[in-house]
């Protein structure tokens, strides 16, 4: 399963750092993929979509599914 | 004795975050005080301000001597 998320306030290569561990960090995440350039975060697994939105507007950013 | 650093390329809290810490790495530094609105790091203690500039570069942004 892979589950697009929009990410909205990501300025720099930490941003993009921060937010793949938080994704990475949700049970049921196998890989997170974060650009900075698309505002977006791409991630596979079974993991909750939810939980996916909330990690990263945890990390301090906009957050929404795609 | 303080040592202002001019530091251009920071984008958020987490490059401040990083600046602070590689300055405070530096033998010799008392504090680190880092603006992400004024683009400059305010270091206090006894360390040599080329490597000051160094570190903040090696962590991938302009500095120079104020």
């Amino acid at each position: 399963m892979q589950t697009t998320i929009k990410v909205n306030g990501m300025s720099c290569g930490h941003c993009v750092a921060a937010v793949t561990k938080a994704l990475e960090n949700v049970p049921g995440v196998e890989t997170a993929q974060v650009s900075l350039e698309n505002g977006e975060a791409v991630v596979t697994g079974e993991a909750n979509s939810d939980e996916l939105v909330r990690a990263v507007k945890e990390e301090g950013y906009e957050a929404q599914l795609q």
